[in-house]
C-alpha cells in the first residue's frame, strides 16, 4: 500500500456552514465535482472533503456516537511567526475559534491552533527547519 | 490561507503499535526526522504523523475526552475493484479491522473501509472516473 492519502473527509454537522467557512472564510477553491451533497477542495497533494457527519458514519457502516477530542489534527505551515499570527487571525475572522494563540513551542518553532466550526483542530505553524510557504 | 495541509497527525494510544502498523504492516516509509516521541511518514503531498493521543491533546491545550466516531476518514484510491479487495486484505493482515467489505457503492465506484489499531477509518476505493493508481 503506497502512502497515498487521496482524500481527507471531515464529517460536518452543517454542510452549508462548513462550506462557507472553508470556501468564503479561508479562501479554499471549491472543486467542480462538488455538489449539494458533498464539497471537495483541492489541497496540496490531497483533497479536503466536507460531508454530513451522519452520512459519513452511515457510509462507513458505524454508529455516529463520538464527541470530544477526535484524536487528530491538520497542520498548515507558513513562512514566519508573523504569518502564523496573521493566519490565526484570518481563521478567527472567518468563524474559527482560537484555541492556542501563536507562541514559541518546545520543538523550536512558533505555532498555534484554531478549531473550525465543527471542532476540527488546525495547527498553524512556522518551522525554522523548513522552508514551507503559506 | 492556501489549501495546504502540511501534516495529518493521528493521536494514538500506543505509539510503537501504531508505528509497527504503518511502517511494517502497510509499508509506509518512515521519515528520517522521526524519533522516539513522534513518527512521520511522507505521503503524497502531505505527511502522516503519529503522536501519543494524550500529548496531542496537551499540545492543542484541550482535554482528551473523546471517544467513538472521530468524524473523519482518510481515503486511499486504487486502480481497480480487485485492488480494493487486495488492499483491504493487506491492511487486515497488518492488524487492521475490516469494517465494510469492498462493494459497489452508490456513487458508481467500489469501496470498503478498514479501521487502524486506534480506530481511525481508511476508505479504500476504486473510482471509475479517476485514473489514480495504488
Amino acid at each position: 500500500m503506497k502512502p497515498n492519502i487521496t482524500i481527507i473527509t471531515l464529517g460536518v454537522s452543517d454542510l452549508d456552514r462548513a462550506i462557507a467557512f472553508y470556501q468564503n472564510g479561508l479562501g479554499f477553491p471549491l472543486q467542480e465535482n462538488s455538489n449539494e451533497n458533498i464539497a471537495f477542495f483541492q489541497a496540496q497533494g490531497t483533497t479536503l472533503a466536507l460531508y454530513p457527519r451522519d452520512k459519513l458514519a452511515e457510509d462507513i457502516t458505524i454508529e455516529d456516537t463520538g464527541s470530544g477530542f477526535s484524536g487528530f489534527t491538520l497542520a498548515h505551515n507558513v513562512s514566519s511567526p508573523e504569518a502564523v499570527d496573521a493566519t490565526l487571525n484570518e481563521a478567527v475572522e472567518a468563524g474559527a475559534t482560537l484555541i492556542k494563540p501563536g507562541q514559541n513551542v518546545f520543538w523550536g518553532g512558533y505555532s498555534g491552533y484554531f478549531a473550525d466550526p465543527d471542532g476540527f483542530y488546525w495547527e498553524v505553524a512556522w518551522d525554522p527547519y523548513l522552508s514551507e510557504d503559506s
